[in-house]
C-alpha cells in the first residue's frame, strides 16, 4: 500500500494554517529537521534547533511566524507548531486494524456484555458483570474482571489487567502491563500480624484518560480512587487507592501518589515524583523530577527538591556535612551574636 | 443478590466488641463517617477525623471507648478500632467465584501436579515439576514456569509469572503482573563485553506474604532469594537476588532492594526506599519514604533522607550551595577559630 | 537425571585456569564458600570472604593467585575468579526444554514469519510483517504486534509485549512482563486539552542485550530509541521515546532515562537513577545509586547525588535548614567580611 500523501496546500487548509510558498509540494511523510528528506514535513518548536533550519532538507517546515522567513521551502505557519505538527502527524500513523469481533480464543463470561463493534483480541478473559463498549479495541493477553465497564471507544494495548470494579469513561487508552483496579495496600496490625484491609471500592477514570505501560492503579478502600477526565499517566506509575487525580493532569513515569492524596487539575508532576497520602496539591501545580511532596500545595507555581549531581569524592564530603546541617547553622547564629 | 445483613449486637457478639445503643439495628455496607448513610457501618480510627462523629448518618460506627459517647448512633467499642472494621468489612467483600477446576484452555504438564480443588482460569500454563496446592487459586493468563511449589491456599491473581524454582507458603497471595523468580542481575565483565552469571537460586516466600502488582523478586544467584511469612510487598517493589526479609515487614510502592540486602522482622519501608546490597537492616527499622539506606542499620528506630520541596527559584539557589556545603563548614570552623 | 559432574583437572583444562592440588576430584554443584559442601566448586572475588577460604568445605575454590595458598582442597587459579566461576557455574545450570515448534494455541498473523527453529510457547499471538528468526525461544504468554523482527536465538521469557516496530539483534534476552515498543509519552496542550503526538519510530535493540523483567521502552516519536550491542537492564527501569544508549552500559533497576537522553558505553547506572530528556551522558561515567542527571556530563569519572539517611529527629531539623542554605551561605560571607 502506497503512504499516504498530502500537498502543503491541503494541509493548510485542513489544518487552518497559513502557507507560504510552494503550495503543489507533496508531503508523504513526516520527520525531524536534522533528517528530514524530499517529500518530508519538518517542524520547529524549539528555539535550540532553529540553527537547522537553514539546512534542512525537508519539503515542508511547520513553524512560527517569527520564523517563517528562515524556511528555505515551504513553510506552513501555526500559533503552535508543536501540536499542528501533531495533528498532520497523525495522517502518517498506520496502525493495526482492529475490525470488529472477538477472536475464537476469547474467554467471555455468559453475565458481560460485548458491544458488536468492539474488537477483543486473542487469549482475553471477560468476567461477570462487565461491559465492553462499542468501537472498544482490546488487545491480546488482556484480563478484564467482574463489573468492569469500559465506555465507548477504549482501548486495550495489550496484556491489560483490569481487576474488579473499574469504570473507564469514552476513548480512554491503557497501554501493556498496566494494571488497574488491583487491591490498595491497606493493612493493619493485629496481634502482631498484618490483616487484610478489605478493599470494597473501585477505579473511575475518566473521558480520554491515559494510563501508561505497566502502571498501576489500586481501587479504593471504600470509596473510588478517581481520574477526572483528560488525565495522562507515564509508565511504571503508581496510584494508591482513594487517589483522586484532576482533570488535564500528567505524572511523568516511575511517580509514586501514595493513598488518598488529592491532586489538582491541570499539574505537571515530572518523573519520579513522590507524593505523600492524604494530603492535597491545589490547580496548576508544577513539580519537577524526584520532588517529595510531604505536606499539602496550595499555591499553583513550580516546586522542586533534590541535591545536585557531582563527582562522588566532593559528594561524599558535601552529603556528610548534611548530617551537621542543623548545627552548622547553630554555629553561625552563635557567631553573629558574638559579634554584636 | 441481597446484600449480607448483620445487626449490631451480632457484630458485637461476633468480634467481641462492646455493644452500646440499639443492637437491633442491621448493617449492610460499611462507609467512611462522611459518606455513610443509614444501613452503614463507619469507624473512627485516626483522631483527625473526630469533627465527623457528630454529622455522620452512619447507623453504627466503630470507635475506641474514649469517643463513644460522642456516637450519635449505635456504638461498637474496640481497643483498635481499624483493625476490627477490617476484620467486619470482610463480611461485605464480594469475591469472585472461583470453583474447583481447570480451564479448559489451560496448559498442563503431564511433569505437573493440580490438586483437584485447586482453581486455574483462563490462558494458565503450568511447567513440568511444579505442584499447584489444595484450594489454590490460579487466575486467568498465569505463567507458572518449572519447577514452583505453591503449598495450599495461594492465589495468583492474575496475570501473575512465576519464572522457575519459586516456592509458596500457604495463602500467599500475588498480585496481578508480579513476575518471581526471574533471572537477577548477576554481571560479569570480561574482556570488554558483560557475561551473564548464571542464578541457579530460587525463590522461598513464607506463609501469608503478600506480593503487589508489577513487583519483581529476582531468584538468588546461588542460594534462595527469601521472604520470611507474612512479608507485605506493595506494587512496583524490586527485589534483587538474595535478598532476605523478615517476617511481617511491609514495604511500600515503587520500593527496590538491591541483591543480598538482609532486612530484619517487622520492618515498614516507606513508598520508593533503597536499600544497597550486602548490608544488614535490624529488626523494627523504620525507613521514612524516599529515604535510602546506604550502610547497615543496627539500632531499631526510624531514619529518614531527602531535602524538603520548595519553590523552584529558592530551590536552586540552596540546591548550588549544596556543593559547596563542605567547604562552607570549613569556612565557618575558621571564623570560629579566629574569634579564639 | 544424574546431575552433570567434571572432575577439578577437565574443569582447569576447558577454561584455561591453573590446577593446584588433586585434579581427580569431581563437583557436581556450585555454592558459596560459606554453604559448599563435598562436591561443591565455590570462588573467592570480593575479599571480604576471604575469612571463609579456610573453613570452606568446597572441595574446589576457584581464587586469585594470591589466595591460591589459603585453599585447604583443590585450587582453580584465574585471574579473574568470578567470571571464571560464572562461566563453570554454566555448566550446571538446568534450563526448560524448548524444542523447535509452534504450540498449538498460539496464533500467528498469516503475513508473519517464525523460523522453523524456533520455539513458541502457549498462548503467544504474533502479529502481521512479525519474522521470529531461527533458535528463538518465545516464552508462554507473550504478545509481539505488527512489524516486530527478531533475530536469532533472542529469548523472551515469558508475557512479553513488543508492541510494534520493535527491531531485536542476536541473542537478545527479554524477562517477563517487559514492555517494548510502547507509545511514549508525547503530549502537546491545545486548547486546554491534551494532544497526542503520534509515536511513528520504533525501538532498535542491539546484539546480546538483555531487558529485565516489567522494564518498559518506548518507541521513538520520529526516529527510533536504540539500544546499542550488549546494553544490560535490570527490571523495572523506564526508557522513554528516542533514548539512545551506547554499547555495554548497564542500568539498574527502577532507574529512568527521559525522552530523547543520549547515553554514551560502558556507563554503569545504580538503582533508581533518574536522567532528564534531551541531554547527553559521555562514555564510562558511573552514576551511584539515586543520583539524578539534570544536565549533560562531558567527563568520565563517578558522579553522585543525595543526602544521607540518619535518624528522623535529626533529619527533620537539617532538612529544614536545607531551605535556609543559601541565605545561610550569605551569612557566613557577610561574617567574613565584617573581619576583615
Amino acid at each position: 500500500m502506497a503512504p499516504p500523501s498530502h500537498t502543503a496546500s491541503q494541509l493548510a487548509e485542513r489544518f487552518a494554517l497559513r502557507l507560504q510558498g510552494d503550495g503543489t509540494v507533496a508531503v508523504h511523510g513526516v520527520a525531524t529537521l536534522a533528517n528530514a528528506g524530499p517529500g518530508h514535513l519538518a517542524f520547529l518548536a524549539n528555539p535550540r534547533y532553529r540553527p537547522q533550519l537553514a539546512q534542512t532538507a525537508a519539503s515542508v517546515v511547520v513553524v512560527r511566524e517569527e520564523d517563517a522567513e528562515q524556511v528555505p521551502g515551504t513553510a506552513l505557519v501555526a500559533n503552535d507548531p508543536y501540536s499542528a505538527f501533531a495533528r498532520i502527524s497523525a495522517l502518517f500513523e498506520s496502525r493495526p486494524a482492529t475490525p470488529p469481533g472477538i477472536h475464537p480464543s476469547v474467554v467471555v463470561d455468559p453475565g458481560a456484555q460485548v458491544a458488536a463493534s468492539a474488537h477483543v483480541g486473542a487469549f482475553v478473559s471477560i468476567g461477570a458483570g462487565s461491559v465492553i463498549g462499542e468501537g472498544c479495541v482490546i488487545g491480546p493477553g488482556c484480563v478484564i474482571g467482574e463489573d468492569c465497564h469500559l465506555q465507548e471507544g477504549c482501548e486495550l494495548v495489550a496484556r491489560v489487567t483490569l481487576v474488579t470494579r473499574v469504570r473507564l469513561g469514552k476513548r480512554v487508552r491503557v497501554h501493556p502491563g498496566a494494571v488497574l483496579g488491583s487491591a490498595g495496600f491497606g493493612l493493619a496490625m493485629q496481634n502482631g500480624r498484618w490483616l487484610n484491609v478489605p478493599q470494597l471500592g473501585g477505579v473511575n477514570v475518566g473521558d480520554d484518560c491515559e494510563i501508561g505501560a505497566n502502571t498501576c492503579i489500586d481501587r479504593g478502600a471504600l470509596e473510588d480512587t478517581v481520574l477526572e477526565e483528560d488525565v495522562r499517566l507515564d509508565n511504571l506509575v503508581q496510584i494508591g487507592h482513594n487517589v483522586h487525580i484532576g482533570a488535564h493532569t500528567a505524572i511523568a513515569g516511575c511517580s509514586g501518589i501514595a493513598g488518598s492524596a488529592r491532586i489538582g487539575r491541570y499539574c505537571l508532576l515530572g518523573g519520579a515524583v513522590g507524593v505523600v497520602g492524604h494530603l492535597e496539591i491545589t490547580d496548576k501545580v508544577v513539580i519537577t523530577g524526584r520532588g517529595v511532596v510531604r505536606s499539602s500545595i496550595l499555591e499553583p507555581g513550580e516546586y522542586s527538591a533534590g541535591t545536585p549531581l557531582m563527582e562522588s569524592k566532593l559528594w561524599r564530603k558535601n552529603s556528610a556535612r548534611f548530617k551537621q546541617l542543623d548545627a552548622l547553622a547553630r554555629r553561625v547564629s552563635a557567631l553573629e551574636k558574638e559579634r554584636e
